[in-house]
């Protein structure tokens, strides 16, 4: 990946990386991102998913499909957090939060052509729910038209990690003899619920049962 | 709240508010926004952790306090997401996900006054770690001085909550026979793991075990 001023790794504390496996492991492991673009001269972040297919991110955007028509050449921001957990310190300001952040820059293209549409689209379910492209109902061609979706190349992107204990286990305050070290926080899928209006005798399909209590991540 | 046009709420599906109590009650179920400014033209989205304290977001900035001092009167974008599941429809075009989201715009202020950095941090670091502030070691004048804090009026924001099941139980795809419904997502603090540098027989304070379990927002 390309190294630019605005993705050049300032923090000595977070281990930075701009090595595309990095990247591909931080976007593999979950489905919604920040998007930020420009309106009006004001930044607007919005969540929304995302999916790859190859070098490419595609994102679910009628957002920046209303800022891209403002500005064509508008740069945005698309980041992705997962939350690792919290960094119990002897201090306060040693006190920080394990993390692992991608942000990807680019100027931002409106998806037409049919075909990448369906590609596109089928990354992104794909991304958060693998296996409901093939067992739900596809996309009809007016469902398509009325679907916005952005592609952005990966070129331009950097990933920040932060793990590990807190910084002062080895400082003075280590003598104050207080608890220090990490409070995980762990995201899983859930039990299922059924949609009231489901008839009966329809059981779900294996692809979505056995994600009920993965991590998110795993699958 | 005052409602702007780009805190205007557009889209159908989502139920959204300006209820000050909604914000309330999407801002006090986590801890980590992702922050947006315009810096040079394009948009950067951080991750960063934030605390309430009456009508002020206090938000941990380096990031924006760069920005801020390239453009004094610049406005940022706050935004909050909770994941709460995925959405899994008889068609493709109506899966989603089910979260809850605010947004928050303004002009921020970069924290000099020592007192109120003081409140401000507590306020983000009770709001990450509720009780580490009089359990750890507090900032010192040096440390407070490190800090950028910046505070945000929680004046112009916007709430918006998609929850439920989807939207196509009475439409014809019923009668495809595919199961449909909510695949939730939960987020718990996970057990503790302790500083490899921890001094033998330190233990946990209370405050840190009675969250291991819990979900995120719980307290």
């Amino acid at each position: 990946m390309e190294v630019t001023e605005r993705t050049r790794l300032r923090r000595m504390r977070e281990k930075g990386s701009h090595r595309r496996e990095d990247l591909d492991t931080v976007l593999s492991a979950g489905f919604l991102c920040h998007l930020g673009v420009v309106v009006d001269g004001a930044p607007m972040v919005v969540p929304t998913v995302y999916g790859v297919e190859g070098d490419v991110l595609y994102l679910h955007g009628s957002v920046v499909s209303r800022s891209l028509v403002q500005a064509p050449d508008g740069v945005v921001c698309v980041t992705v957090t997962h939350v690792d957990g919290l960094v119990l310190a002897r201090s306060v300001f040693e006190h920080g939060v394990n993390y692992r952040c991608a942000m990807v820059y680019g100027v931002p293209r409106i998806v037409t052509d049919p075909d990448e549409k369906l590609r596109g689209l089928r990354a992104l379910t794909e991304r958060a729910t693998p296996g409901q492209w093939e067992y739900a109902r596809q996309p009809s061609r007016k469902e398509l038209a009325a679907t916005s979706l952005v592609a952005l190349d990966l070129a331009e992107a950097s990933v920040k990690i932060a793990a590990g204990p807190p910084d002062d286990g080895d400082s003075p305050d280590a003598a104050l003899g207080l608890w220090a070290g990490e409070l995980p926080l762990v995201t899983r899928f859930g039990p299922l619920v059924a949609d009231p209006l489901l008839a009966d005798g329809i059981r779900p399909p294996a692809h979505v049962t056995e994600r009920v209590g993965r991590l998110l991540g795993e699958g």
